[in-house]
C-alpha cells in the first residue's frame, strides 16, 4: 500500500512535468520501472524545500553538464512545461557550458533545437526523443 | 577601455557573490585572471534572462554533478550569500545526486559541511577553501 | 613470434566472449587492431586471479558508469554468453546506476533492451551494435 | 514502520560490509542520512539476483571508473570484508583501468595501498578514510 | 565595433581550420553564436604562445578524452587541414586512449574513420558530421 | 627477454620525461608496475609518428580535461622537461578549459603553480607530487 502511494505520487509528478513513461523500461523490468516512478519521481522529486520548477532547473543543469548521449530531450520539454522561456533555457545552457565545457553547449543547443522543432510542429503523445 | 569595464563588472559580480579572487591565479597568469574576471564573471554571469541567484543554483548543480576535487566550496558560500537556506542546498545536493550518482552526494555533503563549519566559526577574509 | 602468441590468445578470448572483431578498426589501423586484440584481450583479459566471467561483470559495470554513446552493446552480449541472466544484468544496471546517476540507468536499459531484442530475433554474425 | 524496517535492513547490510556510518552526513541532514541507509543500503543493496559480494565488486569497479576524489577507500575495506584477496582487487583495478584510463589505475592503487597500510596497523573503529 | 573585430577574427580562424559554422546554433540563438565565434574562436584560439596547429592537437585530445557523442568529427577535419597525417591522428587516439580508457579509442576510431570516408568521397560544403 | 627490453625502453623514456617511478605502485604490485613501465611507457610512448614532446602535450591536455584529483603534477614537470615554457602551458590550460569547463582551469592552474613553486625552490629527487 505504501508502495501504491509512492507510485501514484510519482505518476502525478510525471504528469505535472509532462513526462511520458518509457514503455521500454517498464517492459524490460517492472522492478526498475517502480524504482524510477516510485523512488525517483515519487520520493525524491516530491521532497520539500525546492519547487518542481527549481528541481527541473537543477536537473537540466546536471544533465547538460554530464553530456549524456540520450535522456536530455525530455527534460527540455519538462522545463518548458514548468514555465521556463526559450531564452532562459539558452542562458542556462551557456551558464552550464562555461563550467562543463563548450562541447556540452554544442550538444545541448542541438538537442534543445530538436525539442523546439517538435513542439512547433505540435506533437501529440510521447516525443520521439523520450 | 572596454576591457576595463568588463573587469569592473566582473569584480562587482564577484562581490555580490561573496567571492574572493584567487591570488594564486592572478600571480600565475594575469591573462588567465582577466579571462576569469572579465569574461566569466563580467560577460557571462551578467547576461540577461536569469538572475544571479538562478545562475548560482545552476552553477552549484553543475559543479556537484562534475564532482571536481576542488573549487566547489566557494560556490556553497555564494549560494548562502544569494539567500539559499541550508535545507535548500541539501535538497539540491540530493536532487543532483540522483542524476549524477551517490558519490557526488557524499563529496558535496562533506564539502558543504566544511563550509557551514567555517561560517559558524565566523571566518573573515577569504575561506581556506577558495 | 611472441606477438603471434598474444594475438592468438586475444582472438581466443574474444571467441569465448562471443565478440566479433570490428572490421572498422582493423582497416583503419592494423597497429591499433593489434593493440586491442594482442594487448587488451591477449594480455589483460587473460591475467590470473579473476575469471573471464568476473572480468566481464567488471567491464560492464565500468562501461555503464562511463555512459559512453557507443561500445556497450557488445558487452551485454558477452555478459549473456558468460552466463549472466537477464535479471542479473538488470540488477547490475540498478546497482551501478545508484553510484553513477539515473541517466546511466536510462541509457543502459535502452541499450540492453536493444541487445535482447536482437538476440530474440536470432541474429547470426556480428550484431549491428558492434 | 516500513521506514524503520528499511533503516534496520540498511544498518544490517552496512555491518556485513564493515561500513561505518559517516557521522558527518547524519549530523548535516537526518533526511539525507535516511536516504543513504534506508534507500541505498536498505532497498538497493538488499535486492535479489546478485550477492552482496557481487554488488561490492560492481560498486568498486564503478567507483574506480568514476575516479572520485573521496569515498572509495571504504569500499576497498568492504571488498576485503567480502573475501576478495589483495591480488583480486589489484586485478580489478587493472581491468577497470583499461576501460577508464591509466590515471584511474594510479588513483586506485594509491587509495588501495592506503587502506592496506591501515589494515596492517590493525585499526579499530572507523577508518580515517571514511 | 570591438565586437565586430572579434567576430571577424573568429570567422577567419574558422576558415583556416576548415570549420563550417553550424546554422543550427546561429538560428537558435544569435547570442550563443556570437559567443562561439567571437569569444571561443576570436578571442581564445587567437591567443599567443601556441600555434593553431598545436591548439587543434590539444582540442582533439580533449574531445577524445571527454568522449562526447557529437561534435568531434569536425575537429578531425580541422586536424587534417592543419597538416596532421592519418597516422599521426591514429597515434593521438592511442595516446589519449591510454589515459582515458579503451572505449574512448573505440569511439574516436569510428568517428575518424567516418571523416576519412567522407574526405575520400570528396565532399564539398559542410560535412554531415558538423 | 622481450619483456626485459620493454622495461628498459620504458625506464629510458621515463628518464627523458624526468619521471620518477612511484615506489608505491611497485611495492603494491610488481605486475602492475611492469604494465606501467613496460606497456605504457615502453610500448606506447615509444610508438612512431609523434614525438615525445607531442605525446606529452597530448597527455597533459587529456589529464587536464579529465580533472583527476591526483597524477597531473608529474606531467607538468615532464612538459617543462620537454621544453614547453610556462606561458605555453598556461595557454594549454586555457585552451583545454574552454572545452572541458572552468573548474578544470582552476584545478590545473593550482596544480601547475604548485609544480612551479617546487621547481623554483630547486627540488631534488622525486617531487612530493608524484
Amino acid at each position: 500500500m505504501e508502495n501504491e502511494e509512492r507510485m501514484k505520487r510519482g505518476y502525478d509528478i510525471c504528469k505535472q512535468l509532462d513526462r511520458h513513461v518509457s514503455p521500454h523500461q517498464q517492459e524490460l523490468s517492472p522492478g526498475l520501472h517502480e524504482l524510477t516512478i516510485g523512488h525517483l519521481f515519487g520520493d525524491i522529486w516530491s521532497r520539500p524545500h525546492l519547487t518542481l520548477r527549481e528541481r527541473e532547473m537543477i536537473t537540466v543543469a546536471t544533465n547538460i553538464a554530464l553530456c549524456r548521449p540520450v535522456g536530455n530531450h525530455s527534460h527540455y520539454r519538462s522545463a518548458l512545461k514548468m514555465g521556463f522561456t526559450k531564452e532562459q533555457i539558452i542562458e542556462l545552457i551557456i551558464q552550464v557550458g562555461h563550467y562543463a565545457g563548450w562541447p556540452t553547449i554544442a550538444l545541448a543547443a542541438r538537442q534543445f533545437a530538436e525539442v523546439l522543432e517538435e513542439e512547433e510542429r505540435g506533437h501529440d503523445g510521447p516525443s520521439r526523443f523520450i
